[in-house]
């Protein structure tokens, strides 16, 4: 306050009323200030980043302030509704709250996909027909030798059991039984190839898909089984080592350690070469051999029926996408692929990569989770544990080493460590792992397409240099990002690549 | 343990094997073990979900296990690679951590938005072409009149202003300067529409839109004035009420309160009624009126540049995706929309949703932080509140309260307040601000349409209804998406209902 007496009287005057405005303006005009001090109040509450006001809220705080304004009258205050601050959005407000963008997010890609499907239809009409698939099955003579191969298949179990068993018995010396186990296994890995290779080639693409995916089928089993075996190889090997080596020293201890797991005694060691441990390892949804496998104490009906309905509706749900959004995109994006048409084959290849994305994450979810925990739940198979949390990889190296465990587990106790043991640098063995992996998947794919194109096996190796790149350069959600990026567009590269082979080497000829 | 020499020898035999494995498989097979105490050891560390393993955490926890298993002795856990543990994506499995699903959504946004460009790209070729507008603003003569109302509104802040003086001076009544202010304001919502109407109507397309948007824009204007002057007058009435009140009881006070808002001494009632002032507040980014704004201190270069740079990109990217994205989709849809083929419609509906709300998002951060920011920059305004966290809005209702501040503020201040102090209840006066915003809406789109269909109208009306029932029924995620979702779907809604009028009314006529 100035001084009195100082100031002119008309300033005086026009004095009085600001201050009196000051002293009772809420009496004479309440409503419109309680605008503004609520309006400030509410401000305040938004701002607070955890804070989110819903309507109730809200219409809480406008109670409140309707309260403060009672004992809220600072001449400043009256008839102001503005207060010096920042928007939110530039930097000098620390405001970092955006939780709507990840429903934003959701909602554009439902949207956008949702767009796309309805094109596709208006497009393509319904292309859907689960009879094709059983007619094929049926009418056509190539499905056969898949199913020959699976039941053929019994024979390489039984010789490896056979042979473990002279082995425990000491008829067979280790050699011999090294000789026969080297033969059981590389004739497993060649046998399915030369039957498919002999089975006459077919040109109609339909039959010749069926025919495909009876062959990869059954080279799957092959490939599974190859593993096992092998691993059941080693195993029982080791414990000969032991059993060996303990004879030697005469040590006596007189009975088998009884501890219970899940609800049987343990087994040891040559009490485990039986038909019924063979064929229970056989299914059992693991690749690594083990005397005594964990056991869940009973089969959940409720988690085995839920296990088996996601396993049919998701094969429908497959065979449905594949028809009706993979083929149309696959076959437009030929005549491009053809002509080399690169902006055009970029453009087929961002449209592919959604549908084989989505259809890759289906498959994922239809194998690593329904059919193994259902086959788990069915042989009372303890550990669940088919894959790790790699949808939150920040590397490639830990995407791999966490997607498909029973893989994983395999290469780690069956050819890394036994690598490391032998003296080999971690980079050396790792690299060796990717090397094998590349193998298997060339060796599933370029079979039942008679085409040796090594995409698939490139498509491995080139994960070394990448997880090298993303390891140095991108971390948190830019790896994360990094390796769905790679998941993402590699996938359809490779596919459009086969496609592209496989058309020119088909079609192309027909034309000439 | 079972009691010695019970058991037959070759049982004990056997036994013994099992035991020493137990006691010395690390020494001869140490390596293979280790793949499984480490593989063991990593799952654990892998679960705990907080835990992210990269390749160097995994390297590390390896380094752990291979100390662990030296002590690791117990026979159960020789030779065993397996524990009876869930699936994560199981639901026994208490596991819940998914960050990896925020990069997914917003990589698949990327590639689909990349692969939705790439495809309008190899269609229409490029169709940006900035010279068009501006050519376009040269050549066509309607482009003036709004430019002229421009300079005519000055005259109504004029008569504002003097009207305002009269009355403090008290050679205007209350009653006198009541009637002045409502014809005045009045004129102002009447004037522009008959200047606009009067034009003679054009039949290019292109020439059109400049028009339109010459339009829309004088039309802006003029509503922003309006509520600005609405407030000017409220203010200053509430001032006089106040003085009039204190001068009947002829208490003396002798000076202003001079407290310093920003450098500048508080102004008070009559004082406030200059020329400057009332540009100063023409000029402001708010609609609400006060005597004394909070002022910024000093113009920061950085940031006013800054903002300038975004307004030019902004307006650039608005232009070239409207001219390269928008209007085709647009076209495509006339047909449709013609032939009422409504799973078309829907289609181009979704195709349009897209690059509606990316402009529309693209627009908010123009004007209500780039723009508004650089005016406020501009003329020291303090209050740069022009917008709150409306992303994260649960509720409607909590979005219209938040994505347009100085508006929210206006009918807070001016219409919702007044009305709950002349007695009405909170439903009617919010259904009243609804039907007020509506009423404006349709204003500004119809009128430089020359179609009264009230499509704008009815689309805020629905508000109403849309807030009750996400209100009532959706909440927390659920009440974000359903925002999201009306915004992207509504708008384009009503874009295709105007496009479809619009198309019918000019083209349809000149066909027939």
């Amino acid at each position: 306050m100035a001084a009195p007496g100082t100031a002119g009287f008309s300033r005086r005057r026009r004095a009085t009323f600001a201050v009196r405005q000051g002293g009772s303006l809420l009496s004479v005009n309440g409503g419109s200030v309680a605008a503004c001090q609520s309006s400030d109040t509410r401000e305040q509450g938004a701002e607070s980043p955890g804070k989110k006001l819903g309507a109730p809220e809200a219409a809480q705080l406008k109670g409140k302030s309707e309260k403060q304004k009672r004992r809220n009258d600072k001449p400043s205050d009256m008839l102001s509704c503005h207060r010096t601050q920042e928007s939110l959005l530039s930097s000098a407000s620390g405001y970092n709250n955006y939780r709507g963008v990840l429903n934003w997010c959701v909602v554009m890609l439902i949207l956008s996909n949702a767009r796309l499907f309805l094109e596709n239809l208006l497009r393509h009409g319904i292309l859907v027909d689960p009879i094709q698939v059983l007619s094929l099955f049926l009418k056509n003579p190539y499905s056969w030798p898949a199913a020959c191969l699976v039941i053929v298949s019994n024979l390489f179990i039984l010789v490896a059991l056979y042979t473990e068993r002279q082995l425990s018995k000491g008829s067979f010396g280790e050699h011999v039984g090294f000789v026969v186990h080297c033969i059981n296994l590389t004739v497993m890995l060649t046998f399915p190839v030369a039957v498919i290779l002999t089975v006459p080639s077919v040109t109609q693409d339909d039959v010749f898909c069926m025919f495909l995916v009876g062959g990869a089928f059954a080279l799957g089993i092959y490939t599974i089984l190859f593993l096992k075996l092998y691993s059941y190889r080693d195993v029982n090997m080791w414990c000969r080592d032991l059993s060996s080596a303990k004879a030697k020293k005469l040590s006596r201890s007189l009975s088998c350690p009884s501890g219970f797991s899940g609800d049987n005694l343990k087994v040891c060691y040559p009490g485990n070469l039986t038909l019924k441990d063979m064929y229970y390892f056989a299914f059992a949804p693991t690749l690594c051999y083990e005397l005594n496998f964990p056991r869940s104490p009973k089969i959940r009906m409720s988690f085995l029926i839920r296990r088996l309905l996601e396993m049919l509706f998701f094969t429908q749900l497959l065979v449905a996408l594949t028809q009706q959004w993979m083929v149309p995109i696959i076959q437009s994006s030929m005549k491009p692929l053809e002509d080399m048409d690169l902006s055009r084959m970029m453009e087929r290849l961002l449209r592919l990569a959604v549908p084989n994305h989505l259809l890759w994450l289906m498959f994922f979810y239809w194998f690593f989770h329904s059919s193994l925990n259902f086959s788990a739940e069915l042989l009372r198979f303890g550990d669940r544990q088919f894959y790790k949390d790699w949808w939150n990889a920040e590397s490639v190296t830990y995407f791999w080493q966490n997607w498909n465990i029973p893989v994983h587990k395999w290469c780690l106790r069956h050819f890394y460590k036994p690598l490391l043991k032998k003296g080999f640098s971690k980079m050396v063995s790792q690299s060796a792992v990717f090397f094998l992996s590349a193998f298997f998947h060339e060796y599933l794919v370029s079979v039942p397409l008679r085409m040796f194109r090594l995409w698939a096996f490139m498509g491995m190796m080139a994960q070394l240099p990448l997880a090298w790149f993303v390891g140095k350069f991108l971390h948190g959600n830019y790896g994360n990002a990094a390796v769905w990026m790679s998941l993402i567009i590699g996938q359809p590269f490779a596919v459009l690549m086969y496609v592209h082979d496989y058309y020119v080497l088909h079609h192309r000829l027909d034309t000439d």
